[in-house]
C-alpha cells in the first residue's frame, strides 16, 4: 500500500516524487531512501555508431532480421528420442570430444573444461586415470570441437563424448535436429569439471538405466512439444536456464504414463523417476537443444544482425550472427557476480562457461528473469532486479516472442532476437545468468550468478556488418 | 523502461507525475491515460469502530491472536492416505450428505448444491434418477450437514456422500485429521452441480481405479508434507486455490515412484497418471484439507478474533472465529465478477459457493494472488491487480506467514490470520477468487472470478466480540 511505502516530507506534508533523467546512480540512492521515483532511462546519443539499414548489396537489415525472428518463432522443437552420441551426432569419431563455447585447444582450456575432458576420457575407457587422461588430451590424439559445430549444445563444460546418450530434438517446422546430453544434477558433476568414482558411476547408471528406460518410453509416446512446455514453464516461475523446476515437473508429468506402459520393472521405473525428481535442472538439457533447434533455421539469412549463438568455453566468450553463421566473434569470458555455495567464494570461481546462453539467444533464460522471481535465491538479486533485467533486454532485441510470454508483465512476449546494432547503439550488453564452476579441474559447482556478455564481441561484429 | 511508458506533456516537455490521495476513481482514470501516478491509499477514520484490546475477563486479544497464528503456522499437514468417507469421517451415516458452507436445508439450497446432491444420491444407488433423488432429498430421509461440522471441506457444492473416497490429512504437530474428496476435474462435474452418466462414470472410475491405486502407493510412501508442497507451489506461480498446476505437478513427482512400486499394471498406472496430469486442479482437494488441518488447532482460543472458517453454500456465506468456534456468522452469498466460458454469461452464474475459501483463511489462495500472475487468464485482472490484491490483504491480517512466501514480493510472507477487528477498522473485506457454477442443477462450471466476503458477517461477529 502506498500509505506504507511513501515517505512524507515534514516540510511539504505530503509524499515527494522525484523524476530522474539519465544517470542511474542518482535514482538508486533515492530509491534506497524510499523516495517515490520515476526513472527516465536516457543516454546521450552514441558517438560513431551509425544506424545501419542496408548492406552494400542493398539488402534491408530490418527485413533480414524480421525473417530471422519469424523463423525462430515458427520453430517447433520436439523430443524425437535418445541415442548414443556417436550414432547420431554428425561428424564425430570414437576420439572426438565436444565442448561448450567457441573452438579451443587443450593448452588454453580452463580448469573445469579440462576436468570434464579428463573425466570423459576415463568414462570412455580411453584413459585409466585423470592424469592419464590429461596426457592423452595433450598428446594431440583427441580431436576437440565445439558442440555448436555439430548441432549440439552442452551446459557448463559442455563435454559430450562418443558413448554418452544424447537427446535428439527435431524442429519439425524446418527439419533440423539438435543434440544434448542428459542432465546429471548439481554439485560434483562432470559438466562442472568434476571427475572421480561418483561421477563415473552416475554417468554409467545414466547410460545403462536412465537412457534405455526413457528411450523406450519416448518411442511409444507422441513427440513431446518443447516450445509448448517452455511456454508453460515460463508461467510457472521458470526462466528455463537456471530455474527448471516447472519444466522438469511438466516433462515428468508427460513422460511417466509412457514409462509405465513400456517398462515392467516397477523398482527400476521408481529409480528413474526419483533421479529426475531429485534434479530440478533436468529440463535444462531439453530447453537448451530446443533453443538451438529454434535458432538454427535463422542461420545464413543474408544481412541479418540477429545473434544465433552466444557460448563460452570458460576461457573465451563467442557470438555468431545470422547473416554470417560460420564466423565467431570472440572475447575473454567474463567474471560472474553471484551467490556461492558454503565453503566457496569468488576466488574459487572460473570465468563464465557453457553453451546455456543459447537460452537467452532464443528469448528466454536470463531474458525472461521477470517470469522467475524465485530465481533470486539461486543467482541473487531482488524481484525488481528480475523485472528490470527483462525490461532492459527489450532495448537490444528486435522483437517480442509470440509464444513465450511473461504473466508478471501482463503476458508481454519475452525479448527475442539480440540485434548487434541495438547492442552497439544503446551500449546495453546482454545480461545472462549462469552456474559457476570451480576454476580447478575435479571439483565441480561452487555457485551461480549473473553477468553481461563482453562488449568486444559486439564491437567486432559491428565492424564486420559495416562492411557487408 | 520508463522512456517507453511515460507520457510527456507538450507544455512541460517532460513526464508528468500525479499524486492522488484518497478516492481511487481519480487515480484509475489517470492511469488509463497512461499518467505516472503515486496513489496514496487513504480513508477517513472509521466511525464507531473502537479498537478492542481485551475481553471483559481480561484476556488480551492480541495475545490470543498471536497464539492462533502461531498454531496455524506450526501445523504440519501430511497425506496419511485415502479411504471411503463412511469409514473415516466422524459422525456420518449411510444417509448423510455433507455439503459446503454453513448449514442449509434442501428447500434453501441453490441449484448447483441441489444438482450435486441429486447426482450423489444416484451415485450412491439411493435414487434411480435425478428426479427420484430430488424427491428423496426433500422427504427428510437424508440428513444434510456442513463438511465443516465433520473436519471436512469440499470445493464448490462440496458434496461428500458415504461411499466416496476421501483424502485423510493429518496435522502431525497437533494430531487432528481432516478430509476431502478426490478432485474430478473441471467442466461438467458433480461439485459444480452437474449430474448424468458421464459424471457417474467418472466418479465410479475414481472409486474403483484411482482410489485403490493411489491408496496402495500412499501406504508405501513416506507421509507427503503438504505445507512444504504448498510453499513450493507458491514459488511456481500457483496460489493453490484457483491455480494448482504446480501443486498438481509436485504431487505427481512425489507419488509416481510409489505408484510404480505398488502397481504392476502399467496401463492402469498410465491411466491414473494421465487423469491427474489432465486436471490441473487435482491439488486443490489437497490444499483445502491441508488448510483446514492447519486452522483447526486455533479453534477455541479464548479471545481470538482470527477467522478459522470462511465458507459458502451458494446461498449463504458464513465465517467462524477462533474464540467462538461453534458459531457461524452468516450473510447472503455474493455475486462473482469473472470470466465466463464460451456460451455462458453473468446471468447464468450462481452466487459464490464452496469451502475453498479455507485457503484464503489459511493465508494463501486469493491472499497470495501476487504469487500467481498467470491466474489472470482464469479469473481476470492484470498482474498489478494481483499484487495490489495481496498487498491489500496485509491490512486485515494479523501477521505474515513464516512458511508461505511470495518471490515477487521478495519472499515476503503471505497475509495470514484474518482479524475481524482489522476488517471492521479498515473497512477492507477479504478478497477471494473462485470458480463459478451454473445456477441451475445439472449443468456445471460456467466461469471463474473474484469477489469480496460480505460485510454483514463481520459486523455481526464484531458485535459479539464487543460482548466477550
Amino acid at each position: 500500500m502506498a500509505s506504507h511505502s511513501t515517505r512524507r516530507s515534514e516540510i511539504f506534508g505530503q509524499p515527494i516524487a522525484v523524476i530522474n533523467i539519465g544517470l542511474a546512480g542518482f535514482a538508486e540512492s533515492l530509491r534506497q531512501q524510499g523516495v517515490q521515483l520515476i526513472d527516465v532511462d536516457w543516454h546521450p546519443p552514441p558517438e560513431g555508431i551509425p544506424r545501419l539499414t542496408h548492406t552494400k548489396s542493398g539488402v534491408s537489415i530490418d527485413e533480414a532480421n524480421a525473417e530471422a525472428v519469424r523463423r525462430i518463432m515458427a520453430g517447433r522443437p520436439v523430443i524425437l528420442g535418445l541415442d548414443l552420441a556417436k550414432r547420431v551426432i554428425p561428424g564425430i569419431t570414437e576420439r572426438t570430444i565436444l565442448h561448450a563455447g567457441p573452438p579451443i585447444h587443450w593448452e588454453r582450456m580452463c580448469g573445469p573444461t579440462r576436468g570434464a575432458v579428463m573425466g570423459a576420457l576415463v568414462y570412455e575407457g580411453l584413459a585409466a586415470s585423470p592424469e592419464d587422461a590429461a596426457n592423452l588430451a595433450a598428446s594431440g590424439e583427441i580431436s576437440f570441437d565445439p558442440c555448436h559445430h555439430h548441432h549440439a549444445v552442452g551446459p557448463m563444460a559442455g563435454v559430450i563424448s562418443p558413448s554418452m546418450p544424447v537427446w535428439i530434438i527435431e524442429n519439425t517446422e524446418f527439419g533440423n535436429r539438435t543434440y544434448c546430453t542428459l542432465n546429471e544434477g548439481l554439485g560434483k558433476v562432470l559438466r562442472y569439471g568434476a571427475f572421480g568414482e561418483d561421477v563415473y558411476r552416475r554417468l554409467h547408471w545414466m547410460a545403462d538405466v536412465l537412457y534405455p528406460t526413457l528411450a523406450d518410453a519416448l518411442e511409444r509416446s507422441d513427440p513431446i512439444d518443447l516450445r509448448a512446455m517452455i511456454a508453460q514453464a515460463l508461467h510457472m516461475g521458470d526462466e528455463c536456464h537456471n530455474r527448471n523446476r516447472a519444466g522438469t515437473s511438466l516433462f515428468l508429468r508427460t513422460i511417466t504414463p509412457w514409462l509405465t506402459r513400456t517398462c515392467e520393472d516397477g523398482e527400476r521405473l521408481a529409480q528413474v523417476i526419483e533421479f529426475i525428481n531429485g534434479n530440478d535442472h533436468f529440463f535444462l538439457n531439453l530447453s537448451m537443444p530446443a533453443a538451438k533447434a529454434m535458432l538454427e533455421p535463422a542461420e545464413g539469412i543474408e544481412g541479418s544482425t540477429i545473434l544465433t549463438v552466444m557460448a563460452r568455453n570458460g576461457t573465451d566468450f563467442g557470438i555468431k550472427q545470422a547473416g554470417d553463421p560460420n564466423r565467431w566473434f570472440i572475447a575473454p569470458a567474463g567474471i560472474v557476480e553471484g551467490l556461492f555455495l558454503p565453503g566457496f567464494s569468488a576466488k574459487d570461481a572460473n570465468p563464465d562457461i557453457g553453451d546455456s546462453t543459447i537460452t537467452e539467444t532464443a528469448g528466454f533464460g536470463g531474458f525472461a528473469m521477470a517470469a522467475a522471481p524465485a530465481i533470486a535465491s539461486f543467482v541473487g538479486g531482488t524481484a525488481q532486479d528480475a523485472i528490470n533485467s527483462t525490461n532492459e533486454m527489450y532495448e537490444i532485441c528486435f522483437t517480442e516472442h509470440d509464444h513465450f510470454t511473461i504473466p508478471a508483465l501482463d503476458f508481454r512476449g519475452t525479448p527475442l532476437g539480440i540485434d548487434v546494432r541495438l547492442v552497439m547503439e544503446t551500449g546495453i550488453l546482454p545480461k545472462l545468468n549462469t552456474g559457476i564452476a570451480h576454476k580447478n579441474p575435479g571439483i565441480g559447482m561452487v555457485g551461480a550468478g549473473v553477468l553481461r556478455a563482453p562488449k568486444e564481441c559486439f564491437t567486432d561484429a559491428f565492424e564486420v556488418i559495416r562492411d557487408w
